[in-house]
């Protein structure tokens, strides 16, 4: 497929690359920012470009991988172009698309990106969503070139995956942050919580996190989370552990 | 080693029957409920007592894996015994044993634990602090039966790692139920979201957590914010939505 990237973020340099890597010829990446756009251009043999208009017309698919703020304005400024217009956003609809280009559709790779960081594509659930049998269907087939996960699903599911997802990841890793800031107040390094990091992901493979749940908080005990909110200087931080443990008590008693 | 297991809970359980596996000898199992103490010891060749007067006075280990809130009481009504007693808790002082008993430590295995689930101890830290060298030395020798890695710590310090031990730990987990919540509300399997919980486990194995934060939070971005809220029907879901996209922008400011 012949594939023009618009935006060159997190996600869209982690996907541009695999696709490359798979034999896709990325035609241009588009930025507003010409340092962002030529750093990906340049690892995916690519022409790096900051003026929408300058847009190849002629590409099988083009990808908009910006801020849902974003999103809307460039639309609205694309040339008129073939082939099959979507986008990678979480919580847009697929309907954005709708007076800008007939062909449209999402792919909403559920993962974490970092540019410094390469992931396996081949295990990431890809949701797709498209405006005809036809572009799922050719949607479909594209995704199964790197991921073995391609899952039809509305825009409507998407958006509860996408704040699952903050839930699951974002939220989860300020509180590894929050972990590592009380630590480093204690010159401990931050390996030390590696095995439990990981066993907290690993378990919840086998049980469902309402089974997994341990600690202090489950049977509210006072004794051991007063000691702990006297420790937390950072007031954000008491917050946190304030209404976590208030949460967690209160899903265990519903749950038992 | 001879050993008496105070307590009959996850981590009691979880050790005892690593113990008993490298061929320590696991004597008696406490517990206030019959029926814990009788589980446990069945698996670890061992007697149950629920009177703890009834606890053998030769050993050479007592380990004490209770509540926090009950430790102390116990400590007073054991009978005069011979061995290193030791305690499990996190947030419990080495002190809490001076009046009781002269040789005294404690084990803090760095690790969640549920009866259901076979850990990996020999990549558990595990934090060890005694009342004396020989005592910490001795603990040390025993410790490394099982776990590559005994780590003497200050009690001041276990408080904190404790702690941080909330965080990462029962309070991730908790968000993991959050989200699985949101993805029953939706029919969907939990097991889309495993691929994104493993790897925001394993980027920070490689990245610092404040440099592997993504999300609309770190940016504040209030459209995905807002319409993220509106989803969340649950009260208390929502305040710790706001609460922790608030900390995440915050700590992103400082640290930019």
């Amino acid at each position: 497929m012949k594939i023009v990237f618009i935006g060159a973020g997190n996600l869209a340099t982690n996907l541009a690359r695999e696709l490359y890597s798979k034999g896709h010829q990325i035609l241009q990446v588009y930025s507003r920012t010409e340092e962002s756009a030529k750093a990906l251009a340049k690892s995916v043999g690519s022409m790096a470009i900051t003026n929408i208009a300058q847009t190849e017309t002629g590409a099988d698919l083009y990808v908009f991988s910006v801020k849902d703020s974003v999103l809307e304005q460039l639309l609205a400024q694309m040339p008129t172009t073939s082939g099959l217009w979507v986008h990678t956003a979480g919580s847009m609809p697929l309907s954005v698309f709708g007076k800008y280009h007939d062909d449209h559709g999402v792919i909403y790779p559920f993962q974490t990106f970092s540019k410094e960081r390469k992931v396996d594509f081949s295990e990431i659930p890809v949701f797709i969503e498209a405006n005809s049998d036809k572009n799922l269907e050719l949607l479909e087939n594209w995704v199964k070139t790197f991921s073995r996960k391609a899952i039809p699903l509305s825009s409507e599911k998407r958006k509860h995956i996408h704040l699952c997802g903050v839930f699951a990841c974002n939220f989860v890793n300020h509180l590894y942050a929050v972990a590592e800031d009380i630590l480093a107040s204690q010159d401990i390094q931050f390996d030390v919580l590696l095995p439990l990091i990981d066993e907290t992901a690993r378990k919840v493979h086998e049980l469902s996190p309402k089974d997994a749940q341990t600690g202090p908080a489950i049977r509210y005990d006072e004794n051991v989370i007063n000691k702990h909110l006297s420790l937390l200087a950072n007031g954000n931080q008491k917050l946190l552990y304030e209404l976590l443990s208030k949460n967690i008590h209160e899903t265990n008693k519903t749950n038992k």
